[in-house]
């Protein structure tokens, strides 16, 4: 196909997609909005602009031209929103660390990104002071010591945050250059090897924040992300950009409330005083808001929260549903910037009276974003039928996907295999186009030409009265690929026989809920499951012990 | 200032910003929602997807390969709004026919866009008919019958829409290519020369998309453009892309009412049975709504209009905002694709109950919308004061601009000279940013370093009892540069002399609302001013008059 390209005048500006165009107006339409970080700082987007170009002359100062890598390792705050900013808009990249992570794991990401200065929390002083002799490229740390004398330490301190940003200037011309140039970077853990380095440029991210505004902004709802939204993140900010939101609320220029350390207490006293119509969270900190005793006489019911990071659970969504709260799941990676989908509830939708139908449409993983192109396809990278019945590997291609690891080109390869990102996870996709995840690849159970997914498997086996844990893994089967064999712990007293196991199954198998090749074959009963470090069932484990047995 | 650019995978793919993907997923969140051409047709999105896949076959049937120039000359309609994806997603230029000029010029852009195929309504085959002896590229013309036979005809008919589209198949599969590939041109005219052709590229448009999706959805009223909108453009399609919004419209897969040759008793009739929440036009138009006497028990209170094309009068203002229109002005022009502004209210300035203060904010020429670099300038590209007094050339820079004049580079040059475009408009911009335009550059008067509107000093004058109609330009004055010359109409029976004027005049000076610069030196009593063809006062005649006399 042909296309037709034409010649520009010499002056015309070839305009590029750079994250200060986000910031640029976010202080002119309402100019009394405020950042409020916990009960100490309370600051307008005029104030964020010139905070961000004490940033950039902060940074400058410290010898910074761009293309260098300055990390975070902080709390959600008014500095960390400052550092969205302030170190891409200076065409250097910006480190969110996840200091989650093992001490091992931090540092082989601060040398792996090749951090030059660190802008850290005082809380983490100690941390950093203790991997300090291991640091390859590390010059500098800036300290936010919140008030607090900066501990005694061997790093090379450069200042405390505020200090350094009250002596510098509040005028800083952030040029335009390469709408492709770096921004951020992080990593993902996976169970195996050494965490991987994500990157996304400008461009990404500019068109990230422009359809997940879109996205959320297109539904009816008095609480959806509008120019009156008043948003309070509650993931981390280390996590896939706060899933990318900071960057939307500050391009409408809404008030933004950031808690600093999760504190329940803290936390609810904000959403009192604040009063936030939208956030996002993992489904531990939800159940805090409908669980917590101090909770209980909070309205939440202007309240939206968009739920990622872990399936949100039916209960949890009941709970929240009775509280008036307009949840809805959402899905994406690390490697994915991070929006994928969402679940929708049109018009129509919302006005469903049934509770659980309510349920059933706001914990679907959902319906892609704009110009995310999603596809759920067998090995072969063919379409599954979309009879919400047939798995496959979900892959995408969108404007805002990682283009690799950092430095780990044998991997990058692997995620593109095929001309598209693979996300490792294993959905149904319904004729609407909205998907539902069934397991990770990893993990289902490849027999006879047909997917089983092991997390459906331990759903209903989990439903036995005399069980009280199971974990399902494929183990390899000369005849069919995979067979399915389920390692069960019995609740105290009961006696259950693998055969009562396939006896429970059997209904569902009769009901077409699972195929006849979904019942273990193999059953093995123990007194507990291998878990993770995190708490997670730890199959890599069960199967290995399975292959040497 | 350096930065960092990565490699990527070889298998990552480059995402492209295509129109195709504004179509993707029109079809998926509301399956039901309707695409309406008047009384007659009514179809689905996925019945548009596959009648642009239709579309698609019959162009390449004709032999396009894209890079070609199809144009179409229609009225609102589905048809169009299948141009508008058919003709591009097929790396073919979208031309569309502004029929409304003079049958010289519409010859003249034929030939200068190099059209090939012309889709055309049978209303207009007459007209290309008598051209057609002097095209110099079209080979085949496909007729829009609605129904009717096709008249007897000498051009080469490739046949009727209908019938072809019917006979072409329903798939197509289009492919990815440059985002930097021209999608459309469309003429621009003004009162000198010939008409100029810009031009637009994929990126442009989709980002054009997303930034008014944006500016318009993100503002909370009940009416705003969200996905349960309905939306019944009132400005022709081939008046810049009908500012784009048809695009936006697809994108949120909302319903969509095309009201065809504009006839009010039609107008009226789909809006009553489909009830728009938003729509656009001119402000005749509108006034045919709150004015004419079939509309005058018709609800317009769930309806916003966005008002473009020329200034929205206060008195159409306050009769919209009477009848309970959400209604705001807009700007922008054919080279700017075309959206650089909307009047803005937030939450707070809706409240506002005074009717005259909400008219001030509405009739506004508005704050930038998001990724337009909007600046006013002084002849030396200064920024003027941001005092809503200083007057100033509107100068843009954003991602949705043409990026010259087709085949015209003096023009291109004379657009982009120092590297913004300059739109002609001079303004004033308050401290929020927000502009108020006063007048065209070529007519304000430039005398003794002031600026002062001709419009301005119009309106002045024009309140004087005796005075029927005025016009005001510059004229070339050694000592102050140029002085203001009134040319005064008098209402008949009216004895008014110069001195009258100035003293009328007064008052304004002595409250400062002119500057005493700004009193014409010359007033000239006549019996007519001089107009163009489309009524407008004729400034240049007027000069050139004086300049002999």
């Amino acid at each position: 196909m042909n296309i037709r390209k034409l010649p520009k005048a010499s002056g015309a500006y070839s305009f590029p997609l750079l994250i200060k165009h986000i910031l640029q107006y976010s202080d002119v339409l309402e100019p009394d909005r405020q950042i409020v970080y916990r009960d100490q700082v309370s600051y307008s987007y005029a104030e964020l602009k010139k905070r961000v170009a004490r940033l950039a002359n902060v940074l400058s100062s410290l010898g910074l031209s761009g293309g260098e890598t300055v990390a975070v390792c902080d709390y959600d705050s008014h500095r960390y929103l400052e550092g969205f900013f302030g170190i891409p808009m200076t065409g250097n990249v910006l480190h969110t660390i996840n200091w989650r992570l093992s001490s091992a794991q931090i540092l082989y990401t601060i040398n792996h990104a090749e951090d030059v200065v660190i802008i850290t929390h005082v809380d983490f002083l100690p941390l950093l002071t203790q991997l300090a002799p291991q640091f390859t490229s590390v010059k500098k740390i800036i300290v936010a010591s919140e008030g607090q004398p900066i501990p005694e330490t061997p790093l090379t301190i450069a200042g405390e945050y505020e200090e350094l940003l009250a002596a510098a200037s509040d005028q800083f011309h952030f040029p335009d250059f390469d709408e492709e140039a770096v921004a951020t970077t992080f990593y993902t853990t996976g169970t195996t090897g050494s965490p991987k380095g994500v990157y996304f440029t400008h461009r990404q991210l500019v068109l990230h924040t422009l359809a997940v505004a879109l996205s959320f902004m297109s539904v009816d709802k008095a609480c959806s992300f509008n120019n009156s939204a008043v948003y309070m993140p509650l993931t981390p900010f280390f996590h896939v950009h706060a899933w990318g939101f900071p960057y939307v609320a500050t391009l409408l220029g809404i008030k933004q409330v950031l808690v600093g350390r999760f504190e329940p207490e803290m936390t609810l006293k904000l959403f009192v005083t604040h009063k936030p119509t939208i956030s996002h969270c993992v489904p531990t900190i939800l159940q805090m808001f409908v669980g917590h005793p101090a909770a209980k006489h909070v309205d939440l019911s202007r309240w939206k929260v968009i739920i990622g990071g872990a399936a949100l659970p039916s209960a949890l969504c009941k709970a929240a549903l009775e509280r008036g709260v307009d949840i809805v799941a959402g899905y994406g990676m690390s490697e994915t910037c991070p929006f994928l989908t969402t679940a929708y509830l049109g018009p129509e939708d919302r006005a469903v009276e049934d509770l659980s139908e309510q349920i059933r449409m706001r914990i679907r993983t959902g319906s892609p974003t704009v110009f995310v192109d999603l596809r759920v396809v067998d090995e072969d990278m063919r379409d599954v039928p979309a009879d919400d019945e047939t798995m496959g590997e979900i892959v995408v291609r969108s404007p805002w996907l990682t283009q690799g690891y950092y430095r780990e080109p044998e991997l990058s390869e692997q995620l593109w295999r095929g001309g598209y990102l693979h996300t490792g996870d294993v959905a149904t996709m319904n004729e609407r186009g909205s998907i539902k995840i069934a397991d990770r690849i990893k993990d289902v159970i490849k027999t006879g030409g047909e997917w089983v997914s092991s997390i459906d498997l331990e759903n209903f086996i989990g439903t036995h009265p005399g069980v009280a844990e199971v974990a399902v893994v494929g183990i390899p089967d000369a005849k069919w690929g995979e067979r399915p064999f389920a390692l069960v712990v019995l609740k105290q007293g009961q006696e259950v026989a693998a055969e009562d196991i396939r006896a429970h199954l059997q209904p569902l198998v009769d009901r077409g809920e699972i195929s006849k090749w979904a019942v273990p074959d193999s059953i093995q009963f123990a007194e507990a499951i291998p878990k993770t470090s995190v708490g997670k069932i730890d199959k890599k484990t069960i199967r290995g012990r399975l292959t040497l047995s």
